[in-house]
């Protein structure tokens, strides 16, 4: 009898979870194929034969993030004002990165993601229309340094291991309240 | 005649310099020693003179930002208010961040100098006495992640590339602002 072999779809998962986790001990650039067939307990082969890469591996985690994104402006980019785009987009970010904590912790800040994020057109057209409902239409100086800080400060707050005790819903309901208050004081169009 | 030699000092200084361009191009974990020493036109033996180690170099290339944040504690933690010693230790580190810009758009959230960091008593120490005049004493979590944010916001924001073409004077001059309204709005004591 034929030896019962996983779905492509359940090996898919656990290479992913398993590089997730070495990721987040070595970094992108200190894990390696190998080291994630041992943790799988299976031959890099068996790797192979679902990614040809770690780039390619690193991409499919990176990736549910970029899916959640591209939803979000797909709602925030048909709303009527300027105004309205930028908050709804900045409080939709809020939600999704605190969704997505453990694989923004690993990746936030990475020059090795951001190089790989940055060479590929997909993930940069990505960016190039989260920045357009984030800056809306010419922005000034303040604003583009403004928008900058907070995005930053977002990603780098539920990334912080000083914040990590914090519960995601306690969290979210902080960060929310600075957003909007920083968006209300600190943003004039 | 003898060779004329440059001076232990003044040798120190480049090989920081060299290491420091390198370190932009490839980050920390990509430079070697041999590198260096290639870019000085000098043997690894020379480079070895004053450094014996990356570690070495790239903690000396840190601490002049280090110093200048001790220099920063030591004015601000006699102030007599809580709220004296944040406002003043936040503006204080805008500054001193855009003065050392080239240095913290290298080392901000790389994983390698934060794990060489962290093993630094010295450096550790000065992180928990900047922690202290940041957050003041028995911070409830909500001022805990506003500080978290807003200090990722300002570093993020300095070596946001994005960011790059606004000259050091106006960012500066912005993020004081910014950094002002986000505290006097959203950290309650």
């Amino acid at each position: 009898m034929a030896k019962p072999v996983a779905t492509r779809g359940f090996a898919r998962e656990r290479v992913l979870e398993s590089a997730l986790e070495l990721f987040a001990d070595h970094g992108v650039s200190g894990t390696s194929l190998q080291m994630i067939a041992d943790r799988l307990g299976v031959t890099k082969a068996a790797v192979y034969y679902q990614f040809h890469s770690k780039d390619e591996i690193t991409l499919a985690v990176v990736k549910p993030v970029f899916d959640d994104i591209e939803h979000l402006l797909r709602i925030t980019e048909t709303l009527p004002t300027p105004e309205a785009r930028r908050s709804v987009s900045m409080s939709g970010l809020v939600e999704l990165i605190i969704r997505h904590r453990r694989v923004s912790s690993v990746f936030y800040g990475d020059p090795t993601v951001h190089h790989l994020l940055e060479g590929n057109d997909e993930f940069r057209r990505l960016g190039d229309r989260l920045a357009d409902v984030l800056l809306g239409p010419d922005p000034d100086t303040a604003t583009r340094v403004a928008i900058s800080m907070l995005s930053a400060g977002i990603h780098g707050c539920v990334t912080d291991p000083m914040i990590g005790d914090v519960a995601d819903a306690e969290l979210q309901q902080i960060l929310l309240d600075l957003t909007k208050a920083f968006l209300d004081v600190c943003v004039h169009d």
